[in-house]
């Protein structure tokens, strides 16, 4: 059933017919429910689903509070005019709480899958009734898992549900055999706007990724804005990745005449075909200069901005 | 007698002509002792002091352990050369001892102030049996001090010495009239050499002002190596200070293959004519790029270098 299906073999229309079939058949009039990210993989499943299901499919957004400036009603108005209702979990607390306290890159990678699969949305699937879950596992995934077999059970595992006591759940996976070229072909044909598609990507644990040391909400409130920034700036670079990354380090500056230990932000833009190695964008001083002056001016407690000149390896793209 | 000697007014055989003779009949058939950092003011203290007293005054050099790499040799061999005998005290341990569990900024610029005093110096005077003290004193310190009439109790407080207790002890500042232009003609007509002139400034609690974090051996080994790689690539820029910082915040990167939290190094190359204001060098993105290269190479254990991007203020030059 995993055979891939490349991008050049794809009959686009023909492959969505035969899946919303498919979903249709499985969940008969049952309820299905799915967590759309925005990323272009839950993106295309959530259409496919709607195609298939229309009310029957329950599609939730997870606000975890660690996510881009308005994110969550960006996305939930990119599908509303596409006649799909999204529903907003407030789950912020959740993370925070689960966040409070961890400095350890892992740890915090742990504390924010452990929060969305068991404490958040496990708990909404357990409440809803839905026994289908619908998700956006693509042939890269499973590559990457090696573990092919065993991932449904994995993700049950994940959701706090124990297969044998709650039998008749089942996951759909309906984009399992294509690649993230694949995908793309089959949101353009399902309407999808290119919007969803020309984010640059955005790794799992979203900003908390880009903190160094404790997740707090003033820290994500600092490098929220500090993020704005910097992909208003670099967006038609046509780079890579680019982030802005919020330093533990205090730094020594000057606020109003004063000697005072600041923040640092530090910027990174990586030329890369494929994130396995990568190289820092030449950027313009003109270019460096201006983001670092905006983000001392438009986020407070920063005195100092770096750029990243390091290539990976040694450096990876993500510095958490 | 603080009156300046402007560098356009000063007649440098008169200037060193009467400060010969001030020091001398100062001294008499004293003993004088002095500290010389390699700086410029140390430095032509230290030529006009030997002027005037040969063998009756006694230099040291006090190895703090946070120099640039095989700085007392090259300063020792320099003077050696101009028939100065340089005493080197091996100190590294007072001043490790000092620095030990001090994070703060100012704590560690104060912690390496008292150990060059209290500790080490002040011992070497008080144990010399030298009555007479010789500073490098120049008229922007005292601007900077204010406190110009207090400025010799200080330095008795400072070298632990009670100045009733002790009657008789002297200091000679025979820079006082001079500003840095000024010194810099005496230096030459002294026959100092250019290298003690053309060095970048050096910061008072020097590498451990360059090391975010606790001050430790290993960690001055990693920065001390930096340094040498940054100033060898920037001395030909003629930017008016340059520097490697090492950061205590860990980021993710790549081993051998593995993932490894590693160090990163930040570095900062100023455009500036008073220090006041000051903002990034336009480096050209392969010296950059360069740069990161070899520090990744040569110093175990950096995975990151970045640069930085940010003017002072609210930048400072320094990071600690």
């Amino acid at each position: 059933m995993n055979n891939e299906i490349t991008a050049s073999q794809l009959n686009t229309e023909k492959f969505i017919s035969e899946n919303v079939n498919k979903i249709r058949t499985a969940v008969g009039e049952g309820i299905a429910i799915n967590a759309l990210s925005g990323g272009v993989d839950s993106s295309v499943v959530t259409m496919l689903g709607h195609r298939a299901l229309g009310e029957n499919l329950r599609t939730v957004f997870i606000e975890n509070g660690l996510m881009r400036d308005g994110e969550p009603v960006r996305v939930a108005g990119l599908f509303r005019k596409l006649g799909v209702t999204v529903e907003i979990i407030d789950a912020r607390k959740d993370f925070l709480t689960a966040l409070e306290g961890i400095t350890d890159p892992e740890e915090k990678r742990e504390a924010v899958t452990q929060s969305f699969y068991k404490n958040v949305f496990g708990k909404i699937v357990r409440d809803s009734g839905a026994k289908y879950l619908l998700q956006g596992t693509i042939l890269t995934d499973v590559d990457e898992t090696v573990a092919g077999i065993k991932r449904q059970h994995n993700v049950f595992e994940q959701l706090g549900i124990d297969p044998q006591e709650a039998f008749g759940y089942r996951i759909l996976e309906p984009l399992i055999q294509l690649r993230k070229d694949g995908v793309r072909k089959v949101g353009s044909a399902l309407g999808l706007p290119p919007e969803l598609f020309e984010r640059i990507p955005f790794p799992g644990p979203a900003l908390a990724a880009r903190i160094i040391g404790e997740v707090t909400e003033e820290r994500l409130h600092t490098i929220r804005k500090a993020t704005v920034i910097v992909e208003n700036a670099l967006k038609e670079t046509g780079a890579f990745q680019y982030m802005a990354i919020l330093h533990k380090d205090r730094v020594t500056g000057m606020i109003d005449g004063r000697r005072e230990f600041g923040q640092q932000i530090e910027l990174r833009c990586w030329d890369s075909l494929d994130a396995r190695t990568a190289t820092p964008t030449k950027l313009s001083f003109e270019v460096l200069r201006g983001l670092a002056n905006e983000i001392i001016k438009q986020v407070p407690g920063i005195v100092s901005v770096t750029y990243n000149i390091a290539p990976k390896p040694p450096s990876t793209i993500e510095a958490v």
